[in-house]
């Protein structure tokens, strides 16, 4: 049987994850890829003298690794963008075949990185960057090949998710429910990349890329993130049928393309509010196929492992080949890409969930709800809640119909100045997730 | 750019949405596929004056399109097994790759089919056999090769989904439900196989080969239809916070495999309990991943087409190489495929939903229990509601641990043999899901 010899860069928990499945599951793996894959070099910058590499080379110097003459594909997983970069240019270079879990790479780089790779004829593959353990690459550029997208929601942060979850189920506050979430590992010491979009706007571009043939992108995604919504905000979304969910959402519009990372009201009735903890999930709508599912764990060690060995084994079962027919990175030729309008958040149109803090005085909500009709919002349905005794100002809550964000803000401004309303009103998205 | 010319047999329902979106994606499809896929021969045998098929050539015999030099690969959508079983092999022996949407022929002839391709070194493609749109052939065979699965549970039959979905959210009767799936066109005039298990039995042969390398086999499938399912059961599931779905389920346990098709109880905090309507959706737990879920439709023109064509993009992509590194039809060489134990009924464990009808008198139920407690079912959870005047017998419903059906049946049929009890209990079986 053929030998496909791996160098693995990195020994974190990913790293390690890959080695051990590797490890465990090779009768059943080297069934399944018609060849033998095995570690022959490892590369880590740190020591990790707790981990079991049995007698695999080890070099301190990852750019060994990328220069052994004897590995054929070389697995990144030493994250960051600036190392990361050159090791796996350097590799491409030697012709070694590239697999990587390394989004923000990709998300960044990576079209610099397919030209080198398509120069020296090598694969990149990078299913573990994206929805860790979910074959939602695979899914795109082959299983729904046949289909125009229309538009893809997913969550695909888990720290955030877990967040939101506890805060829904157990009423807890957002900073409370983060200090668990470091305690538990969920969450990094800095977990700002997890709760401000950094992370998941990183995903969304690599998935929007690939489904809407666009260039890879970060900056023209709008990111709002989830450190300013409060528990009563979800209790009243829930007693109104819905869940707030962290989404990433890319939708194909007559007039651009919506790339946009915040918290989202969805119907309970939908699939992805059903997805809790640190599950991950991307509903995708398509002209044929309608909408579909996939559900997994986002990140961790085996789940993320085992999307980097299924890398891993397509890449074995081409090797022999030339890389002339199979899939590209981003689904078509490098040069078929087209840089399409990306709408700014002004201009797109959806629903809203807002709450205002007002005097409890008649007349006040029909000036409120005047001001909304004058640029065309009407209310889906609407919370008042009865005043409690001493208190002066009662929450209104607010369900619009679709509405350019434009016109929103505009009313919004009009009402907050309002004597009869207290500060800022909390503005959440709300999408039904239903539309063609 | 590269033709790939495309032989259709049969213009149905599928054939024709194969070719609209064909037709329809054209510029898309070619751009990722590298390749134009067009359709160059439709053989039909029966006259389709409605379709628009422009000038491409039609002919009456099916096996004049697997004749055809010039075309590459043909897509069988004629259904059935004998025809359909010649036309594929004729088809394999002029070299023909081979696209198929029929999960009977698969699951009942696909290894003497498969041996006949390795023969010709032509590739058989199936993923719209099993759940329609949903790629989940592709996500068991490559995006989750890394993992040993430990269990699949999908609802992998539409019409079955949709009778039950009405009868839980409607409180309809069965028969009932039936009538409107048959009007609407969901159910076939004789939907004996959608509601006795045929068709998910097929659907669970050919994804439980893939999981455990097994032969592909129906005989050994136990089924257990849902004529006798009653609203009223599914209104004590729901109010013991479980919902009922028709399941196909494999799993691999140390003494054998489990393939068992039938109505079963499930949590409500399970995904799988939120998959109404017509949907699917397959539920698949592995040693690295953990669960994975894949939701979409599992039947229709276009949601099919859209597998169709996925999997002739596929061999498009390769069909200039050999097939040699390429996806074995069942993952793995047909050579290694072992044909291991599959478990009786009587051998399973699982926990079971019971409903007595039981003479409303003292010391009724702890005599039905105690014959329980002594071939060891303890009980989770029960329902004895307070019985209507003029009522005789009670419903009692009993929600049981872990138990082999062998020791469950011995139970059932001492409690049915009390003289205060009345008729057959109903056997529901409830799958946690959550076990790994």
């Amino acid at each position: 049987m053929k030998i496909i010899n791996i160098g693995l860069c990195g020994l974190g928990t990913v790293g390690y994850g890959v080695y051990t499945v590797l490890r465990r599951n090779a009768d059943l793996i080297s069934a399944r890829a018609g060849s033998n894959i095995s570690v022959t070099h490892i590369g880590t910058r740190s020591s990790h003298s707790c981990r079991e590499t049995e007698s695999v080379k080890i070099s301190g110097n990852v750019f060994q690794v990328a220069e052994d003459p004897n590995v054929d594909i070389v697995v990144e997983l030493i994250g960051g963008t600036a190392v990361a970069f050159d090791l796996i240019m350097t590799a491409i270079r030697n012709r070694k075949h590239i697999v990587t879990a390394n989004k923000a790479l990709i998300a960044e780089r990576g079209q610099e990185i397919f030209f080198e790779a398509e120069k020296n004829q090598v694969v990149v593959a990078f299913e573990a960057a994206v929805a860790g353990g979910i074959p939602i690459i695979k899914a795109l550029r082959e299983g729904l090949v046949a289909n125009d997208v229309n538009w893809m929601a997913g969550i695909i942060n888990g720290t955030s998710n877990f967040i939101l979850s506890e805060m829904a189920s157990k009423k807890r506050e957002f900073q409370d429910v983060l200090e668990e979430a470091k305690e538990k590992g969920y969450a990094e010491a800095d977990p700002s990349f997890d709760i401000d979009g950094t992370d998941a706007a990183q995903k969304l571009a690599i998935l929007a890329s690939i489904a809407f043939s666009i260039p890879l992108q970060t900056k023209n995604i709008f990111k709002d993130g989830i450190t300013h919504l409060q528990p009563r905000d979800i209790t009243y979304a829930s007693e109104l049928g819905y869940a707030v969910k962290y989404l990433g959402i890319a939708s194909q519009k007559p007039t651009g393309i919506e790339l946009r990372v915040h918290p989202a009201l969805i119907p309970r009735s939908c699939l992805l509010s059903g997805v809790d903890d640190v599950l991950n999930a991307i509903l995708v709508n398509c002209d044929a196929l309608g909408s579909s599912l996939f559900y997994g764990r986002g990140a961790g060690s085996e789940p993320t492992a085992s999307s980097v060995i299924a890398d891993l084994v397509d890449i074995s079962r081409n090797i022999t080949t030339t890389n002339e027919g199979g899939v590209r990175p981003l689904g078509i030729k490098l040069t078929d890409i087209k840089d399409k309008k990306i709408l700014s958040i002004e201009q797109i149109e959806t629903c809203y969930y807002l709450r205002f803090s007002m005097h409890d005085m008649p007349g006040v909500l029909s000036k409120a709800t005047s001001i909304m009709a004058e640029v065309g919002i009407s209310i889906e349905a609407i919370i008042q809640k009865e005043q409690p005794v001493g208190v002066d100002y009662v929450d209104v809550i607010v369900i619009t119909n679709t509405i350019a964000e434009l016109h929103l803000n505009k009313a919004i401004r009009k009402i907050e100045q309002l004597d009869t309303v207290q500060g800022d009103a909390m503005i959440i998205r709300l999408e039904r997730l239903d539309q063609v």
